[in-house]
């Protein structure tokens, strides 16, 4: 399998971790979206969004959306819960990631550490909804150690990518003690080097 | 089953949809955003993302998110392709809608319809956006009559919902004939009311 990746990508990070905690081997072909290399002609005839990562499965096929890729290559092990309504609410936890989560944590990180903009000069909304996403994982975090049951899941995967660095973005995670501690035992569980 | 649901809300639609689709019965308990209904104390205790749909099961346990609630629902149905590939697929296309379609897509609609906004107001990032999102369904459905394999699936459920609205919020769906296509195949396959 391939895995266009850009390194600094959390999206593209969670399908690293994934593949390694699973123990299934892979390529990684380093693809910087600041140098355009996911909008090359060539890496838009497979992956038409334009967007990493995207994977070439063994078969030749290809499969774009990190929280995709990941539910393919993890399913039927534990990283899914075995439970339906368990499996509902990993699934629950990485849409709001994708759309509640992401567009403000991760883009706030982005902007500051990659694009040099001072934290005062983000978009109120990127500031403010990134807030409101940190404590609601942090209220949801009370008393637990993951986010669904009691084990490890993709939720956990696809939700530490970029709350680990939010503070690149400006957020203080010693504000977010339950966030704290959770980003250390996932980190510890998928054995991400910190 | 309880479904909290605002019925001008794509995101919604889907829930009922599905539901009305697999004949699965359902008590609809209109909760309107812009009454801020979704963000009671009441109903934040229940949904703490404080979004709609959010659906209350046959058990009294509660889930949100329309495509983690969707993918619940259908589980084992035709909705969801037995085939590994087309599956990831599905989900794919199910996380694009709600990173790079719905936030465009929905918003434009939204802002226009029911915020009173001139499309000429819009912020030109959603337009664009929206735009493209657009152009890459069209260039997928291409010959296709549903988004993956040969048959309906929640992808065409998910994608359906705001893209048969977008006119709303000042796209031309005669601009995509492969779309305006699809849309109707899949109103008519899920026997919404046009």
């Amino acid at each position: 399998m391939r895995i266009y990746g850009d390194s600094i990508s959390g999206n593209c990070l969670k399908v690293k971790w994934t593949c390694d905690y699973l123990g299934r081997p892979y390529e990684w072909i380093e693809t910087q979206v600041m140098q355009a290399q996911s909008r090359t002609p060539e890496y838009l005839a497979t992956f038409p969004a334009g967007q990493v990562p995207g994977v070439v499965l063994d078969d030749g096929r290809p499969l774009a959306q990190s929280n995709a890729i990941i539910l393919h290559l993890a399913e039927g092990s534990d990283l899914i819960p075995a439970d339906a309504y368990e499996r509902a609410r990993m699934l629950e936890w990485m849409f709001w990631e994708q759309y509640s989560h992401e567009p403000y944590v991760a883009v706030a990180r982005f902007q500051v550490r990659f694009l040099g903009k001072a934290v005062a000069e983000l978009e109120p909304k990127v500031i403010e909804r990134g807030l409101s996403a940190l404590k609601r994982l942090d209220e949801a975090l009370e008393g637990r150690k993951y986010l669904v049951g009691d084990r490890l899941s993709l939720a956990d995967v696809a939700l530490v990518a970029y709350t680990r660095e939010a503070e690149d973005g400006g957020f203080r995670l010693a504000d977010y003690p339950n966030v704290q501690a959770w980003i250390g035992g996932v980190e510890h569980a998928l054995k991400i080097p910190t």
